[in-house]
């Protein structure tokens, strides 16, 4: 008894499913199995949208974020703030910080952060780009480089490899603060967020 | 200001990505975004899968299993023992039970459960169907029917209804024992657990 195999148009959807970040086999296999029960027409727009979305998105030539218009719509926002440059991992952490709405400067798209463990080195980032945004008439506007990336090890040494790069260049940086989420609770906090909380205490008027 | 509203292309993209079962609004945006760092190719591959796979798949025209050929692979095997009919709900089903390497008869799959809440009515499943396989040669060698419908209460309302409906036609209906958790689902569930509900199976009255 070798049990039943699965179709090899199957068994290859179930390889693409599997691709995905986050999606075990067992998820592959239910989402494959989703996808027969589409109609033809439904599964062609899938298909078709993600053509189109790989075909249509690009770099912005300035910040590095995915885009379907270069410059992306926030370089070529005239009413953002040219002094100040957020500087993220990726283009969905851009989206993240627009939702908070508080934000109106510009951003810097690294694709990533330093790891030597994975082989991620800062030349494999959009670094030397970000320093080149500092030359002529519209780099001497800058003021601030908020370094937005992650509070893990990586995103932390990315902020920390930024900041030495910066400072001879009379940039001031600056690092998004850590703590208690709001809405969050002492309790569930972690040992090292409440460390970091607890540092980074501010003065109530 | 009205935050930063998502490329077409990419709202699409997420759209379809959310369409896809257990797939939320955060996770849509990643997978999409994750599309992007493929490379062309790769992502061409995924778009082909999708349509390969729907044009290709059609349901055996015995067992009504999602299948690339016909009849498929279990009806086709001459080897299977052709006096037990195996009912399930999905043809993901069939590949659950297959994994547990226990069961050698043949299947029937329903394409869903009875549930009036979801207005999914008996006429709407495959019943009819598993109903002409008692007819001629081949459905007199037929001597118990085993229900193997999830143990949820839609899953129980379509094994109680097929077991009447199984009763007159003298066929011996049985239902998979509760090794499966009660709220279970039979796609999650080990082959070892899998492999004890169809060997503790009982007669329904």
């Amino acid at each position: 008894m070798t049990g039943l195999f699965h179709a090899p148009v199957m068994q290859e959807l179930m390889e693409q499913f599997g691709k995905l970040p986050g999606i075990g086999p067992k998820t592959a296999q239910r989402l494959a199995f989703f996808v027969l029960s589409l109609s033809e027409g439904e599964v062609k727009a899938f298909s078709q949208a993600l053509v189109n979305a790989k075909e249509t998105m690009t770099l912005c030539p300035v910040c590095f974020s995915l885009t379907d218009i270069t410059p992306c719509q926030v370089c070529r926002d005239e009413t953002r703030d040219r002094q100040v440059i957020c500087v993220v991992e990726e283009t969905t952490d851009v989206f993240s910080i627009e939702r908070a709405r508080d934000y109106r400067g510009l951003y810097h798209v690294l694709h990533g952060s330093i790891s030597p463990m994975e082989g991620r080195q800062p030349e494999d980032l959009k670094i030397k780009e970000l320093l080149t945004r500092f030359e002529g008439e519209e780099g001497s506007k800058i003021k601030e480089v908020i370094l937005a990336t992650n509070p893990d090890v990586e995103g932390e040494t990315t902020a920390l490899y930024l900041a030495r790069l910066l400072k001879p260049l009379g940039i001031k940086a600056t690092r998004i603060a850590h703590g208690i989420p709001v809405g969050g609770n002492l309790e569930h906090a972690d040992a090292a967020t409440l460390a970091q909380a607890l540092e980074g205490r501010r003065t109530i008027d």
